[in-house]
């Protein structure tokens, strides 16, 4: 079970300007093979198969704190796809349109993007897929069943998806995007040397040697290095009220790459507020009518207003009335 | 963000015996089109996308409660077919075998069975894959951003889903896929009344009336009516410490099928222990040391204990001390 | 645009008994590679994509009538599998179930079944999928543009479909699926000849000498020799009420396997009434009421019996009577 | 069995220029999952995979007259693109290209263009993929073979594909894109009604009263407007030439948008001739020799005729008098 | 540019008796995620794509060299399924069949068979298709350009294509199934250690010592024990006449299992020739006439016997005779 | 077995400018239905099913010599693809940048680019993918073992290739690439001939007299005519040192298209070396340490070298020499 709170894990800054086509490059974090989706969904599913977790509890306790933590990092890159992709089009609502406007083309320079899936399937916002739009699949998790090679699994699978943040890092100079990705090469960078850690808690091997990977320190990633400069990349999170405590039994010890000692903390980030999205009237996204928003913004429940808000409804919808439904109505 | 809880939200029964194919039926429920990853899925990428949450904020609410709900969900089928599969081959160790047990083939009735998956590529464990073992699809999340549109697809999602989890019981009697899927026509149920009641609060049109579709109802499943008897279909719980608390003002007043009061509560429902899974060592799952299983069974960290086993290890392991590896320490 | 008519093309028998996984089979034909979707598809694209139709009228007017031909294949192949898979549970409903019959599993000879979809998607009967459960994909079409390739294509593709067609026959021995594949054999080797015809206007080449592939003769199959008896494979159908109508231009000469007489004409197959498929009441297929099933089965659209059958049903559904669309309605 | 009729459902301009993009966008209508191949599919494996369909009669009849009708929206769509992808490159005949212009690169244009597969897989034309040239799937059918579902499911297909319709209608303002959304959204708008109807004879409940979703009303657009102005909303066609005749006891009673008369007529519409496609030698589409083209113009099969242009293929064809082919000739 | 060798690496019994099932779960090995098509093809693009491959040529002559042996593994499995299929239906040439033998099914039993694909695409035989049919895909090769990673990557999928060995292995007890397996557990274990070798060059960690994943020494499978008693899993092989020479300069020092001085050869295995498939006539494979085969089976290009078979055949095809083609040669 | 040789069959020109889009393109004929991928693997997949190969060995040879040489082509698109991308983003090192280059964004023009996949999940070089980015698939491998239909199914393929290697053609104009589809069409262009004299020698049909198709010769291409005029249209090669000796039986007599002599010769091209690539830095391709690169450029294995370049590589570690692995090492 879960309980989800209505916080981002970093601060996400408005973009310098939407970007459409850099939203579909961030998606490949999200929905790509290397994405978060990957990393939430092998994680997750690695924890519900493990076998004899009551012995082996360190390594179980790892994997499901990470796997938690893995849910606010998709949050995360849906959100910065999300403020990447809000305003790219004329806002416009046919609504109201008349004369000329109706045959405007508010949606025309979507025409030209690259991911057309987020004009058409969604209102300007995240899906689970790719960079070139192919679907996430589950045939992207890994669940053998056998720890040591589970974890060789994810230790590489974190080490792919640093190459992939890194290289939309460089594709993307947005401030949301680079927020975002900044972050995400820290809170990453914890996970590789997690499963670097369990590995050699298993088998003796300084896996940790082998990084960073690729060749390029965190500290090279302004939007990384302020996090790791507060010490983030030390620390894993209990992502749980009461359960996986002995997380800390394998994350301990000096960090790989600067010697810092690890600590394990049952606290989480208190987190920020989500960014509200602004309508998108030309997607009809949310396409609730302004009073029906204005009722819904109060309380609902209250008998009294339902009555009233029912009764301008049907003032509004004039030709209903002579429906087959109000027609059967009378008849019952 | 998310915190784990490590409960189940149902007490599940070992089954009877276990039953390869049964679990490759109930995969269905997990990655199939209509599973609880597809169910999981939308409503979490509906929350992300939404749209003016702010002003609309009860049916924001009503989504992410549920979506919460829906992860325990996916651990709830994977627990079941993890013990369906748990046994279901003869188990061998081969690293303790010699002689003619050295030619033993203790998977051999793994050959025969529907999913090939469950022995190769997880240790007879679940995947998010189908009952056809086709791989879940992120084509399966809809999040058009239009709110309407988007409740009326839930609502049909959750239809669709119901009628499978009522085959999947027709095809299977063994008690624990039956306990699982007799919670899950409740919780179903629910989430298929909190859209109805969404877009009855959003049009006026009786939606919940069209159930039960289909038009079986649960008192029909022993396994369901055990909850519903406690009212257990009449409750939405805030999956949250502190967010999502104005779903109430959507989920009230009376049951579209029996008419007792909806209720919405603040508290989650305490769970059960998740079943431990035995190992299957004819798999290699965990595949880890008899010795190094006991000693992380205790407290690792110990910097004393943890000398001590990796000289053990150390001794295990003769032929290593050739290694290049030692090699090149003494080099150093 | 289009015309359907509610027939079949041939005379299916009933099945000697139902057989889920020979209808797992026959699916190879419906949703494969090389399956009766296949067929109908690249035909359709191609004619909609023809350039110079007016100049180039003989080759858009037989594959316009091919094409259209293929739609009684995807019904035929259809019929098969439904009559196949028709019976092949247990019949219970759930609805008027009591006691002991409410633990009952109805469906469970399904569960060692090969194609869970059949019984779980679909109410035991067709899905545009092939033998492996895998869907049919659009990328199966080729419409190059090029008419010698995309009759070459089509001459090997309806050749593929023979070796796949014989295959399945051998396969399955079972009357219905042999009366089915055996008139495929018959139509799409008329077919074949169609765009060895094609092939040979446009190059000179005498591309029907090739036949048959694979090197079987259609005689050699009882089920398709008792059509080609009767001359069935010499004859092309203007599958149009006034339209297509030169590709007699192509279909002429002698059979490129027997020398005799090719024919083209105007008329359609009388065709055969589809047989109606039994209610699987254990998956809720139709799962309609019987009373309304009665109320159906006469005129519709009488007030009088509308309001009677509206009146019963409110009468059945106590509860319904205080749920909150019912409150709703006093209220308006 | 089907008979076709070579006629579009209504009358397409030409574009005001060819716009290869515009074109990708659109295929999103023909071969996305809420696009044309997905609804007459699902309504086709519906129809043939009815249950009981004697007695339940009216619905199978409503069912089979809409599938019918989609058949002619993948026409319409297809032919829209086909008009917006033909003259997007430079026309270039190799086969008499000399010097220079050998050298010529007449698709360079297309290296920049959204879909690919518009100019290597095919001609400048259609192909059954989305706008994001990912191939449509059989995965898009339902086909439960619960009635009430299955119409639930129909109706929100039919409410997606409108929100999709929209949005390309947004995105693109060429007068034959246009042309053909208006008018689908018109008789996509019957289906959706069709489908609300049948579920509220089904089960009394005012579905209609959710209409129109998203909220915006045909009548905001000038091409679909022109359509509803003559009634063209509320006609059903019997698309049949004696068959599905009771489909007029659902589609009947108040439209319940404007409260006008249902009406179901056996009579289809005239319809208007499909647009001629130039030819498109760059591509080698058709890529039939000249000679030959005027050869097919006139009547083929004449003797005389075939004769003569067979010695004109000889006498060009020089070098292939040497031939193996022709020297076995000479052998046999 | 390859040179193709007419020899498989191993000598492969045939099976004591054949086993579609057994061969379904082999094609895991084939087109798995971990089979050997994913090897071959990584290492393959990985080479291809290899970026200052003059100073990091050590590197690129292993990759070579490994890439090239795993074309060898290719056809080692896909001879193992095809051994393991041959013979698995009842033999029966439908051309020469008549009477009762019309009504024969002689592929009946391939109905309950796991992989349908075996008996209608294929005659019997492989496909790049993983053990539940599903085909392999270009989505499984990893080839990230940087050095580190995507040797860390091989290192991995690797040790998950030994898994996988492994649990076929313990499903299969056929000789011909576990000679192959046997042989590539000892090859693919070569190419662990040398990914193991590359990455300890590449940053002094020593990779090696974390083997064998999963913890089971190849000394406990028999199949294995034999090759490597004999030193087959020191020795790395140079799989070209005169490049990828310097191989060597990584493949050398202890091996870390046994500490056995590893080997790099100039010299390829000589290898064992492949098994002849007998025909399987009743999927009319190869379906060629026996008089052709007694033909080609001699020395074609005869000019004499040519003429002679040419005129056996005419004689045969009698009713060709009077076909269009015939008849447009006597007309030329 | 093959042995593989590090030479490409053909001298590829650097590009004009290298240019991702044309990439892009080009990837069709790699990873896309029709590319090198689908060639390769249909001759290997057949080769290996061949039944009966030692009478029908002229076939087998001929696959098998095809076959072969394919894996050249996979090299040569892949060089190609490989060419036009190295360049295409700025080059910059992030391990040594300061200041404001820390925030620059070396590879944003990516971000319009139409394939995201050479940016991110390669290191700007070729992927088994096609011009959409879709992966290659083994649905695409054709191998039914009947003889004839798989030669008219390879016929058919080696057609549709050559057409698609002419629209890239025809869309890009960059040397590279066209010196890489000239030769590949007349390299394809002895495929198609091989399996039409196949089809001739199997059925007595003229099946080379349909060449050319699309109706464009070679001749028309300047880059394909320079190596017809040498004769390369002619030739067989036998890629093997001994084996596949028969292909000649087939291979002989006149070309269709120009009556050439055909002719099979035992020895294979010379081919050219390949290009080496440069790095790519930004994208951390190869990523190997400055001083490493120097290192394994000369010769490896030598300790005393070993030894120093360890010595160096701790110096340059400094904080690592805290890291808990070295901890470690003290400790045993």
């Amino acid at each position: 079970m879960i309980l989800r709170i209505d916080r981002l894990p970093v601060d996400l800054p408005r973009p310098d300007s939407p970007n459409a086509n850099a939203a579909s490059a961030v998606q490949e974090l999200l929905g790509g093979k290397f994405g978060e989706m990957s990393t939430l969904m092998n994680y997750t599913y690695q924890s519900f198969n493990f076998r004899n977790k009551t012995q082996l509890r360190p390594f179980y306790d790892l994997l499901c704190n990470i796997a938690a933590e893995e849910h606010s990092h998709i949050e995360l890159v849906s959100a910065a796809i999300n403020l990447l992709l809000t305003g790219t089009t004329k806002r416009a609502d046919r609504r109201v349109a008349t004369g000329s406007a109706l045959n405007a083309a508010p949606l025309e320079s979507a025409v030209d993007m690259r991911n057309h899936y987020h004009f058409i399937a969604s209102g300007q916002a995240a899906l689970p897929v790719d960079s070139m739009g192919n679907p996430w699949s589950g045939a992207n998790v890994f669940s053998s069943g056998n720890l040591k090679l589970d974890l060789l699994h994810n230790f590489f699978l974190e080490c792919g998806a640093r190459a992939n943040k890194i290289r939309v890092y460089e594709m993307v100079d947005d401030p949301t995007a680079r927020a975002a990705v900044g972050f995400l090469l820290v809170r990453g960078g914890v996970h590789i040397v997690a499963y670097a850690k369990a590995l050699e808690k298993l088998t003796g091997v300084d896996v940790g040697k082998l990084l960073p990977i690729p060749d390029v320190s965190n500290q090279k990633f302004p939007e990384a290095k302020i996090h790791e400069d507060k010490g983030l990349h030390r620390v894993l999170f209990q992502f749980s009220p009461s359960d996986y405590t002995r997380a800390g039994e394998i994350w301990n010890g000096p960090h790989p790459e600067d010697g810092q000692e690890l600590e394990f903390t049952p606290d989480i980030p208190e987190g920020f507020p989500w960014p509200d999205l602004d309508e998108e009237p030309q997607l009809s996204s949310p396409g609730v009518d302004p009073d029906m928003i204005k009722y819904f913004a109060s309380k609902l429940g209250d008998d009294a207003r339902d009555e009233q808000i029912a009764r301008e409804r049907t003032a509004k919808e004039g030709p209903k009335s002579q429906s087959p439904a109000s027609t059967k109505k009378k008849r019952s």
